[in-house]
């Protein structure tokens, strides 16, 4: 009779980090790092303290884990979508890497890079997980597009795609940037389609 | 004689002003928004809180004065370097731009997109500084570049390659991005010279 109570107790744990994963996004995104207080983290996922403090030590324990966990979400959120796109699919994929980088998973992963600017705690949890998920960005941009990486120039493209969504993730934090972005990323496409065909 | 009295004054204003920007600007890169205190400035510039509060009321009046003057300063500094260029440049004005996108003014300027999500009275005064810079940083790669903006396509390559810098000076916050840097700028030299050749 122990399995599934403690099977049960396994589902609490889950929905417990969950709520507290989707909490710290949410505090991330609406009051930045320095509003990201365990205590109202805790209290807006509705967990006690010592239920907080048993899944998750620190601060940024809590804040690495909710951007590594809603990372995880949203790029087999993408792959699942990208099934269903047609052969000629290099406008749709730009357009969906731009959704993810105009969204709260940018905006949250953006407060902490630049608090670790600052914070030595927080750079030293934050920089493998940066790299982790440069390189899982760079593996999907890869998969979408069905680029061959073996000619020349094209990794360096595919990069330069990243590159690019980074900045257009920071000029839309805080005015509308749609339209401008939107006319780039059509012209974009059409370079990206002459490099990945020409190389 | 109170022609020359006034002018000392005014130089003396011109100097305090010129040390509470160096001081804002070393904060914000050192310190963050938020370790950036109008007393800690004061303090570091060597200057008394009543002369500060004279010349920057508010802490966002100061660290705004402080990116748009180191602004001047540096897109200046770019025209005077970019006068020497050889007519084949288009890689030495990438790796310009990508100087300014990676060291302090591009920092302090990050430090202040971000809080001002999250702060209403930032926000309201970077907005329209934010416009300002973006506009002056176009008109600048369009000059350099001796693009054509009447060509279809062109307008959107030069603010893709904006776009870009600001995405390469996010990467470069937390390690040395250097290399893989210099690699994709080599290919978006290559790319940016055919769109600007072929439009």
């Amino acid at each position: 009779m122990s399995a599934p109570t403690r099977s049960r107790q396994e589902e609490r744990s889950a929905a417990t980090r969950q709520r507290l994963m989707e909490a710290t996004i949410e505090c991330l995104v609406e009051r930045g790092w320095s509003g990201t207080t365990t205590t109202l983290v805790a209290e807006r996922a509705g967990v006690s303290r010592g239920a907080q403090l048993h899944h998750y030590r620190t601060r940024s324990e809590l804040v690495i884990a909710a951007v590594e966990h809603l990372a995880e979400v949203r790029v087999a959120e993408i792959r699942r979508e990208a099934a269903g796109l047609p052969q000629q699919r290099t406008q749709a994929v730009l357009d969906m890497l731009a959704r993810l980088y105009t969204g709260p998973l940018f905006v949250a992963a953006l407060e902490l890079w630049v608090a670790a600017r600052t914070d030595e705690e927080l750079r030293a949890a934050l920089v493998p997980l940066e790299a982790r998920f440069g390189r899982e960005a760079h593996r999907l941009t890869v998969e979408l597009l069905g680029a061959d990486e073996s000619k020349p120039g094209v990794r360096e493209a595919v990069q330069a795609t990243l590159d690019l969504m980074r900045g257009l993730g920071l000029a839309s934090l805080l005015t509308d940037d749609s339209a401008r972005r939107g006319r780039l990323l059509r012209q974009w496409a059409k370079i990206l389609d002459q490099t990945l065909r020409e190389a």
